[in-house]
């Protein structure tokens, strides 16, 4: 086959993102393109396994979603679950206005892996930091305001971002699981 | 039959203010105690309606949710169909820091009457006004920063809130509906 796993999304440039980091694994992911239903849950995990299995019943063969969330400490993890709607609405302009001084952040990235109706493995991970003093770098989400843990600039400026960010950790233990199984499966 | 039509809600508070608006009308409610999972949709429209679905699966019979949202019109609708969530996050003080010099929201109600699966009505009501500069009144979501048109007060310091509000609207456009269809069957 020349793929292995679907990934599921309305966006090429995560789709693009994401095979990047997997092929360096030696997982191939192919596109589908489609615009997935969010349900309004407290988690990011439900709505991934939720995306998950729609995007299953689309293509019918194994698929992996990506979901993000920004989890902001003093703020009670807002925006989390919701962070594409608050980017969409107050932007970062509204996250920086809503931060004072306890800037903690976390950045969360899920996967999950669907092969069934009732068969979804999620994936997830963590990168600590903090919300930035203004907007720095090229705009693509919350990148211009977050800042990893040790660092001193934003995901934004940072060169090396997919090699450390959120995203990249998750899809890294999706990939090494999977090959792992792959392998021992003699696939 | 002692009542007309289930309230689903899980919070008796706002049961209890439905009731005494809807009795005016005829109307006799009766509390059924839930917690329904919502979507994340666009739109309060579609939350409600899959909400009063849900709700019909339990009770059986026919009954009515109802959901509001305040949607800021400078912050592009934020927190609307999120409203909860952002109220459960970072509250009337985070509101009123996004704010600035445009402070002219929405307040809007939904009612959804389901009487089967497919067979859903909503009823819309919309109050105009803006948001306060700071909070005033008894706490309750955001009635303490919504100053309707026409009035000086936010809804937490009129004292007939409940004969004026987004939610007595939406209630009596649903009651009068209801009393009609009512009468001219005969029930």
């Amino acid at each position: 086959m020349s793929y292995d796993v679907f990934f599921a999304s309305s966006n090429r440039n995560k789709f693009a993102e994401a095979k990047s980091i997997t092929s360096k694994f030696g997982l191939k992911l192919k596109f589908l393109n489609s615009n997935l239903q969010e349900i309004q849950a407290n988690t990011l995990e439900e709505i991934a396994r939720h995306k998950a299995i729609q995007a299953f019943s689309i293509c019918s063969g194994p698929v992996i979603v990506e979901d993000a969330g920004l989890f902001i400490t003093a703020l009670n993890g807002f925006p989390g679950p919701y962070s594409s709607f608050v980017f969409d609405t107050i932007g970062n302009k509204g996250i920086l206005k809503l931060v004072s001084t306890q800037r903690g952040a976390i950045f969360r990235s899920i996967i999950a892996y669907c092969t069934g109706h009732d068969n979804v493995h999620l994936f997830s991970a963590d990168v600590n930091g903090k919300i930035s003093k203004k907007e720095q770098g090229k705009k693509w989400g919350f990148d211009p305001i977050f800042i990893p843990s040790g660092k001193y600039e934003t995901y934004s400026q940072l060169e090396n971002k997919n090699q450390i960010s959120h995203r990249y950790l998750a899809l890294k233990k999706f990939a090494n699981w999977y090959m792992n199984k792959k392998r021992s499966s003699g696939l």
